[in-house]
């Protein structure tokens, strides 16, 4: 009789791991809070230490999950462009080519007097988006989605495109620069974006939001900056490389981008499961169940701690673990049988740093039959006591593969 | 408020870690000798285990060294003979082509008798080193310093020199071998070598050193053989691939060629602080201090321990580690704040076998707010309790670097 195929959720805890915090006497937020669904599955499973890139490295959210779904960023990260669009919630597909920008304030010589524009934000930059987005040039289409503050994405669909070329931003007050081809492949594309962004002046100078502005005595946000040009990914989709069906339950834009462009399926959440501190935990579980009747593997991530890992608030942080503890617990009640679960991080968020580090974060694997060691406690500290050791990110999705019967033989 | 950017230092005890010893009742001499002031360090901070090279390899000091300077062995080791050169305290320079030699004995018609001149050593070596180094052939500067016995380091230094070249040295009794270009590039280094190999037993055949050989019936050190051509290794300097100032406190003229190879500032010594095994730890320990004020990193390596496990001395090596724990509670009471201080080895030399082993060294990390973890006890097995789990020797320093808040994020 075959071993049961079974299915696997990651319960990804967006900067959960932390360092011994001064207001918490030393302790982590994890090792301070009580945590008895998690501590259960650390007792019942198996448990370790994971750099998700590799030791001491600081991950990104966007390198972080793409190792955690199994792929190694060092090959296949290709720059800050597509993992922005991705981010901002545009769908980048092979053949694009994709830009950061900044919504900047040129004079009518085109010299830069402010790159950021008196850092405009949404909703301005919203509709200056939708403005200057969807026109074609030598049957490019162009595509502009705004992103935090003055920043903005860009996507260039259409034939023959190459991202190597120059920035188009001077990244400094100035004259605009002219994007050249590094090569003669680039040339066709830098030709796009000098003309792309000549057309953005045109558009937008005397947009109604310019035009408040200027009667405001603020920057006016009348030209598209483009740099940090990259293709799109060399990425095999998750479902061909690892022979299962994959789906992401995320409330923030920028994990389901990046799970997009490893072709999971991006599953829609109410309002009250955004990526925000207060999410409404449960019900995103809820979710997650539901979306685990459907596919073979399904990534969740909450975003709650890493915000207060970011804000410094250790304090906070510990209420975040309690709730997240909580919302264990009821997946634990409602789990169905034959499932792989994994606790995790996507990577450490220092309340005492208020930023991501490079520490290894704290992973526990729970399926029936499996190996159980002496770690009990979920925290960095009591994963380190398991048998798994220290692993990297993306060594995890073929552990967790393995153990749902799905892994081929490497010989015979 | 951005985090703190705290300093490092490496206490790197050289060859400490070793193997269950017979006349120790089967412990280790860290297993056997009480070290308080390490114990501390273990209890409070983090600690595992790690592969100075890989699981299983035996690392030379050199190797060793620049994998706890962070580059991968396999990568940057270009050959023995630049960092022979660089061991023996000569300053390697980018285009240098360094060798092996050995001062060697050959008869009227250029045939060796005696590959190793009866095992001639300092200080005799140190006078026929001196009179053959220095010459010009061809605008190609050559400098020769002795090594350990009969061995020296040569430094070709000029233009057009290439590494691509046989030996001169036969590795047998016979003729003397001619050295020629592997290809065209290597044909002009291998003239001079040629040369060279001719001019060392002009100068050196009717030597003071050795007619005075000659009368007391010893194989005389008349010509010397070049081997094991090598570049300068293309290592980025440490500043510029970690973006911290470096310098190294070491009694060993090897341990600081390496560095300076790496690119560390080399700190002078008093004479009481040489490698040797009654060295002056407490004062090394006070140069570090002060070293520390000045550098991000500090590498300190104190030989004592591999000289006792090279010696075969496993109650010596006790008596060292005895020592060396007194110098590690002059550091804890003395340490300046804000440092990441890190406990090692450079590999293990086991006072059985009487060289350096493949087994892993322990490893201990300390600093305010790291994660506490099981491990209470410095050693072998004690570290490996910890929650480091298992690591590589090039591990550490990117580990330190986010420990002490100057690592760069990847990815967004």
């Amino acid at each position: 009789m075959p071993a049961v195929k079974k299915k696997i959720l990651f319960v990804v805890m967006d900067g959960l791991g932390d360092r011994g915090c001064k207001v918490l006497g030393g302790m982590t937020p994890l090792q301070a809070t009580p945590t008895p669904n998690l501590d259960w599955f650390a007792e019942n499973g198996s448990s370790g230490m994971m750099d998700i890139i590799a030791p001491g490295v600081r991950p990104g959210s966007d390198t972080a999950h793409l190792s955690l779904l199994g792929y190694d960023p060092y090959e296949v990260y290709t720059g800050r462009g597509p993992f922005e669009a991705a981010g901002v919630g545009m769908t980048v597909m092979p053949g694009d080519v994709a830009f950061r920008c900044n919504f900047s304030t040129v004079d009518e010589n085109y010299e830069v007097t402010d790159r950021r524009a008196g850092r405009i934000k949404a909703p301005e930059t919203t509709e200056l988006a939708k403005a200057v987005s969807g026109m074609k040039i030598n049957g490019v289409e162009i595509l502009v989605k705004e992103g935090t503050e003055h920043r903005a994405a860009l996507l260039l669909r259409g034939k023959k495109l190459n991202p190597d070329i120059t920035d188009a931003d001077p990244h400094d007050i100035g004259p605009v620069a002219v994007s050249t081809g590094k090569n003669k492949k680039g040339e066709f594309t830098a030709s796009i974006i000098n003309e792309f962004v000549r057309r953005s002046y045109e558009i937008m100078k005397d947009h109604p939001v310019n035009l408040e502005r200027r009667e405001r005595g603020l920057p006016e946000a009348n030209i598209l900056l483009p740099r940090g040009a990259g293709s799109f990914p060399k990425i095999k989709p998750f479902t061909d490389k690892n022979a299962i069906s994959g789906a992401c339950v995320a409330g923030v834009a920028m994990i389901n981008g990046i799970c997009g462009i490893c072709g999971l399926d991006i599953i829609g959440l109410p309002r009250e499961c955004a990526g925000n501190i207060d999410t409404d935990m449960i019900k995103k579980a809820d979710v997650v169940l539901e979306t685990l009747k459907e596919y073979d593997f399904v990534l969740m991530n909450i975003k709650a701690p890493d915000i207060s890992g970011h804000d410094g608030k250790a304090e906070q942080k510990c209420e975040v673990v309690g709730r997240l503890d909580e919302m264990v617990g009821h997946l634990r009640k409602n789990m169905p049988e034959n499932l792989v679960i994994v606790f995790t991080a996507d990577h450490c968020t220092s309340s005492d740093v208020g930023d991501h580090t490079g520490d290894p974060v704290p992973v526990t694997i729970y399926t029936e039959a499996i190996v159980k060691d002496e770690a009990t406690e979920f925290s960095e500290s009591g994963c380190a006591k398991g048998s798994i050791g220290r692993i990297r990110g993306y060594d995890l999705l073929p552990i967790c593969i393995d153990l749902a019967n799905r892994s081929e033989k490497f010989g015979a």
